[in-house]
């Protein structure tokens, strides 16, 4: 048996050369054009079952900032290097993958968050484009349910042009969101410079305000979908249950970032989630409560399917993905 | 903060009952139909980069025997379903995935393996619907290669009413393989019960016979794609790396059958490897390969995509799924 040595195989192999390829069909077969490359990624849509639910997880494609110092608050780049690392996850950008889930309870076909829209960076703008591969039609959601309100999970409740995406939908929002950045008095005591999701909530909710649901934690807000107060990354940053017969699951929606990163390091922070420490309790609560009931968990900014099983590792967790199923 | 107690949140939620799910633009919007449910999973391709190649991981569905002592050789049921439980498997079917590799060189499009045209069971015959897919014409291959001559494997060579399914393909079979499954010696000494797969690769090699390459390990079979030695499956059963610009990748084909079991328990032998003790050989020795040199390593058995990487862990070996990227 040969060795298993790549260096060895690949210069014995570079001595043999390319004649070793052209087999004997070569001379009466037509000649040989290239495959042109495709460049191009399949549709990124995903389906699972949880009980008689369907679930699709629709990815809006993913933002990539450079690894700086300004992503985090208490630890280095350094750390997040050798984290990266050891997981084989690349060192010089943070990945952030946007997948939000639709779920068809089979009365109601329930959207939960709405990617960017577009309007973020420009991998990531094929929230549409993925819906459509899905199989939806935008008429057909009857319930926009979001999870907080920052602009990659609201901005898509609009076409970029400004336009509801959803007609036909009721969009529910959670009552601690709205509260706090609808509040003119909060906006008003803001930094200038730092008012972009107060003037970007106001540019999506306030023509349909009257029409927006605002909904409490621990409620059931569609059929077998329970809110649950997950807040720190913003004031009302809501996490979901999902059950239906004897199977549930939960989104953790943006209590983690980047899996490799904020699963496996609960207590660091990224500076996005405004109050860091509140953020780690809830990130803690919610993942030590995905071990203990071993359920399906999906994390907006895992990677795409964003579906896992949470195991606690030393001091952090870790994120089993769960295996692709082609059949449902 | 809302203590996150399932039982109870739910028991609050069915009190509130469905009025809770009403909004404000129930009365105004058009009735609601329910979005019927698809029942259909996405296409199954995956593509990504090694180098300059472009690969796609082509899925021809999932074969789902029930766990039963005769699918093992050295542990029981009882060990299984304790591994698959601790890594969130279902415990009472062994998921046997089935996914292909299309290498694009540039120069060559190269398929390894083919799937099962069908042949096989019927959540394992969407290989040609997936190329298809995934923007590839069968007339476009350049080079079928071929690990091992088992049936999910090679029936693909042909489609199901026997046509050549890659016209323009050179058919190209480890050497060791081709010399145990067509010789006759050998399937005559054979009971004739246990005949099966020298009668299959008569049906599927013998009317090219003089067009198949036969090669040997450690050969660069295609442009940086070398053959690996990988026998205990069966006799000539080969592994390949794939090398561009300064990436390599490997795919260990059948070297393990579903990675949940058999990467964790490198030890354990399923029925279907010929000579047990030496694909066990075979087994860790490239799996001990992956985790030294950190590369992209596919598996024909592992959980679609198919690709990721192997560390070391306890007495075997942990698969880490290799993140999906939205963008090549």
């Amino acid at each position: 048996m040969t060795a298993l040595n790549r260096r060895t195989l690949l210069a014995t192999a570079s001595a043999a050369g390319a004649a070793a390829v052209i087999g004997p069909l070569a001379a009466s077969s037509p000649a040989r054009a290239s495959a042109p490359m495709s460049g191009k990624q399949a549709p990124g849509f995903y389906r699972y079952k949880i009980g008689d639910y369907e679930i699709t997880a629709i990815n809006d494609g993913v933002w990539m900032p450079d690894l700086a110092p300004g992503l985090f608050r208490n630890f280095s780049v350094a750390d997040a290097q050798k984290t990266l690392a050891d997981q084989f996850q690349r060192t010089d950008k943070m990945v952030v993958p946007i997948t939000a889930l639709m779920v068809n309870t089979g009365s109601r076909l329930v959207l939960i968050d709405t990617g960017t829209a577009g309007l973020f960076v420009p991998t990531s703008a094929s929230f549409m484009d993925n819906l459509a591969a899905a199989g939806f039609d935008p008429k057909q959601v009857d319930v926009v349910l979001i999870s907080h309100f920052h602009g990659d999970h609201i901005n898509g409740i609009r076409t970029k042009d400004g336009q509801l995406a959803f007609p036909n939908a009721e969009v529910m929002v959670p009552a601690a969101e709205w509260a706090h950045w609808m509040d003119d008095g909060k906006m008003s005591a803001t930094p200038e410079a730092a008012r972009g999701n107060f003037n970007n909530s106001r540019r999506v909710f306030s023509s349909i305000a009257n029409n927006v649901t605002r909904f409490e934690a621990g409620k059931e807000v569609a059929p077998g979908i329970t809110s649950i107060a997950a807040p720190g990354h913003t004031p009302g940053h809501t996490a979901f249950a999902i059950s239906s017969g004897n199977q549930s699951m939960m989104t953790i929606v943006d209590a983690t970032n980047n899996a490799y990163l904020f699963v496996r390091n609960p207590e660091w922070q990224v500076s996005f989630d405004m109050d860091g420490a509140m953020a780690v309790d809830t990130r803690k609560r919610l993942l030590d409560r995905a071990a203990a009931d071993k359920m399906l968990v999906a994390g907006y900014h895992w990677p795409f399917p964003s579906a896992g099983y949470i195991t606690k590792e030393g001091s952090g967790y870790r994120l089993n993905p769960a295996a692709w199923n082609p059949v449902l």
